[in-house]
């Protein structure tokens, strides 16, 4: 008889007698990737929240993966739903602001929890213009996708009550973005692998993803203040100098920090999008730097903070937002 | 000893003594997907074409197939270097004009080759606005993807000289579309496999593929055309009630028909793409058309052509275009 | 009033009075990627068929493209049905066969459709080895998936009764293989642009799709058929020497077209997926063909078919097949 | 004048006389994603090594962020090269001594690195078989991608000499197992959202990703160590009972601990990748359990650690390696 179900299966790896010296660690579950759209069709011009949402939950769920007893266990499929309801109330908001309601109430209802994180991607469409040229408007329900990043936020609620913590994270992904010129890369260390020449003038480019996240007080509206750091990092990348992706990150970061004064710290991962310069020599042509090979991989990779030197840790906040330092 | 080669491998399914009734069909062979993108920086404020080039040959290539002579083969590693060459000269005008370019000149390398296509993708680019709020301006050397479409092209060149003909397909990949309203779908054939409601009020949203074909009189200005068709796609799907995907891509195609004398045809490729209104009665809520769930797959998936009834037909054109009925 | 909806929406080209010179042309419909697995558990030793299927009806439909009248339209809602329903009798069968009893269905369904058109993705498990070393053996209901290919077949039924004829396409994609020897590539022809030395010993690798197409004798066992088909292609790639993946690709269509006398031709699309020799020589270190770069892209792509000599053609079976000469 | 670069750009945020509150907080730098292939060539029964190769340095950067000074900073394109020089040497063992050897001498090519992170996937290829059917056997150079699963390790090396510290993962992405029966899902915690049916036979599907972490001792072989922890992972999945998705994971964990004395930890992330039974009735057919839709999003994620109870923390091991609890 095995401890695990002696009638179906087969395997019998008996560890009776044996100190039980194997325990669960850390574990989290959640449903991922429930599609919601929000129309919001309070008047004939409609608007749109288009939204990836991924639920999670830590506590005390040791039954569930000692002895495959699911009491505490509020089941994924009730997270999807608690998603598609709560858009119907709070989906008209700020990711962010839904993201906080949702973690609320998954934490309401599973009262074994300690933790819920929330994190949502949000696509930006636009309206289509329509009407003669001297009087161009946006359609009111007709749509088109914007640009190929998209708008994040990582929410992460924890405890009840006087000890609730709430810890928000507002990013984005894959902003692409490319400088033709005002970058260089030089002074670099060299050893007897190092075949790469010194540039003074190079193309820079990367599809950014960038987190930042919120001290204590956080901004009143959150769709205008991702508009606001989404345009400091453009303006910020499109006006300095680059004499590499490391020092481009700091500046970016630097001036979303000057700006902002209600974030504690903003994180990067960039990869370095290599654009190669042809060597079109042999053919008797010159290539003053117009035609390049945009090569997929490898990439360089930079990951780096920028944070304010007095802003407390908040490891919670960060915990389980992949691919970051 | 074997007709490939005695000493290397051991398969030896001689055919000696029968007649060979095994014969090539068609072929075509070619350089996929060379990523090239030009900066024109003939002053401070640069410009970008970013693109993704493939190429292909037809032609006598028999012996490479059935002997492994390759004496009429022009390596796709050299159609790839006359795809950066040619960027040099012909990378900042339109795709379709690069396209034709690049298409002769293979032509003009290989004798052996009877036809050449050229396919271009182009991904857009805008300026990183900077400056005051009063005085946004786009930045000269900073740039920003925009969109998640990619222009398109397909040109092909049959023949040389007095013979020569030239094909010319542009178009348009991953348009993503939605109306939130204005949208219905009844009044179907049912069977009794049929369970689907009748609906007069649905999200219509689409991943639009276009291709269109110009007649022998191409626009002076490849860019303006695609800009000008690019729109009237948009705006013809902003501004028609949708009674089915189908009726919509018509009144599309027939719209850029009317308006672009020039193109004897346009095809459309377009995935129903849809926007299911979750339930959300079982928990006491309504839900008037305002909380979708996306679905991924299965997806509807409608294609058709709209034509002129007296354009001729043009299978050389379309040939090799995938994903087309 | 415009002729689509006057009052919801505001495009209104009127064309009446005009010779209406635009009309439908070529179109097709259906539901693309149903993820369908069928267990078959007739006995506890379980079976499994996981399949992606798309469906498609050509036929008289030109009222749901011109005026959006549906009454010849079988929603694509109901082929899914269709396509599960039928997985449930007809789903433990070889894809070919299911996909013949799906297109005959949808073609009584829908009488306006005067042909129908089902492809099916299968992928391959295989049973995970449980028990003693000296006696390792398929467990009954657990699996793991198998490779990266895809099994495929295309199958179209046009007309009814005694019109009625079936063509059939079986195949594979992503089938992915590498020679680390016994490949050459040199006496190509050479133009001022080609600087590709000519090798004598490279890496071949693709990652091959082939279809194969049944002339009126169809396999009894198509399961069987595919495996033979896909041994034979393997065996043929790994025992000849290969002057150009040209002539492997020829010689692996002659060999399955000799050893399966009811095929009528082959057709093959494959990537050159390039592994470049990677120079170490600037570290002093020596480089026989060890150390390889895999690269993305650019990548050479050959296509080609392989052909009985008085097979007659057979258009409607490769209509709608994308990615092919 | 700015601090940045006077002549180039325009942005000029001055922050002198401030306080600069703002600073550089964790960071690193590598080159991911080289696509190195090693062929072992010694004899002619070749071996093959298809490897994914991403190289991180942490360490003191500050000046490469701070100011531009690039003096600390070993080029990516020299991690690069390094990763493919130490392949011809290193290429042909375990990815877990080839990835130490590469950390070790980044190390020592870059004296301001703290820490070097080598992350490898590696894609396993079988031979071909060829010949006769009473004597088929694996062709020797000649070869067939297997498995959609990639093997993975993440080594990091610390300091050097005395201080050298080495962190070895070994792990497995991607691998796809299915369970037909011998699952269910009952005895949940409900809420007013919960519409979830209770289950005692469903399918039990996921696409596991697992690293494990060895402790001091090291395995004398690293590739039979892998192979070894994969069978018992495929054997437990396929011979337990399952009450939930975290059981058996948990059981996995906790076989693989028992087996290997050497692991303190084994982590795992595991989708699960919904199959839902397809309500046939309305057509009049039965489905116990035969006919599945497999859903694509959303999907429950299940992470969780078994761990021994005496090992050791080490957030080093783990940093940097994404998708984790």
């Amino acid at each position: 008889m095995t401890e695990n179900d002696p009638e179906q299966d087969t395997l019998s790896k008996t560890t009776e007698g044996a100190p039980m010296a194997i325990v669960l660690g850390d574990n989290r579950y959640g449903k991922s990737e429930t599609r919601v759209v929000r129309i919001v069709r309070d008047t004939d011009r409609h608007t749109l929240r288009d939204r990836n949402v991924s639920t999670s939950l830590r506590g005390d769920f040791v039954d569930a993966h000692e002895t495959g007893d699911q009491a505490h266990v509020l089941p994924t499929d009730t997270q999807k739903n608690t998603v598609f309801a709560y858009a119907r109330e709070h989906g008209g908001s700020a990711p962010e602001s839904y993201a906080v309601a949702v973690a609320d109430r998954l934490l309401a209802a599973c009262p074994y929890a300690t933790g819920a994180q929330v994190r949502v991607e949000e696509y930006a469409w636009d309206r289509i213009p329509v009407g003669p040229a001297d009087d161009r408007r946006g359609h009111d329900h007709s749509f088109v996708r914007r640009g190929t990043e998209a708008r994040a936020c990582a929410v992460t609620v924890e405890g009840r009550g006087d000890e609730r913590r709430v810890h928000v994270l507002s990013g984005l992904t894959q902003l692409t973005v490319l400088k033709s010129t005002g970058s260089e890369f030089r002074g670099f260390l060299r050893d007897e692998f190092t075949t790469l020449a010194e540039t003074d003038d190079r193309v820079l480019a990367t599809s950014l993803t960038a987190w930042w996240r919120w001290g204590p007080d956080h901004p009143a509206d959150f769709d205008t203040a991702y508009e606001t750091v989404k345009a400091t990092l453009l303006e910020t990348f499109a006006t300095t100098y680059s004499r590499a992706l490391q020092e481009t990150l700091h500046l970016m970061g630097k001036a979303v920090l000057e700006a902002q004064p209600a974030l504690a710290e903003i994180r990067f991962s960039a990869p370095n999008k290599h654009h190669f310069v042809v060597d079109l020599s042999p053919f008797g042509i010159d290539n003053p730097g117009e035609v390049f090979h945009a090569d997929d991989r490898p990439y360089g990779l930079i990951e780096a903070v920028v944070r304010r030197d007095d802003a407390r840790d908040d490891a919670v906040a960060w915990r389980d937002v992949p691919g970051f330092c």
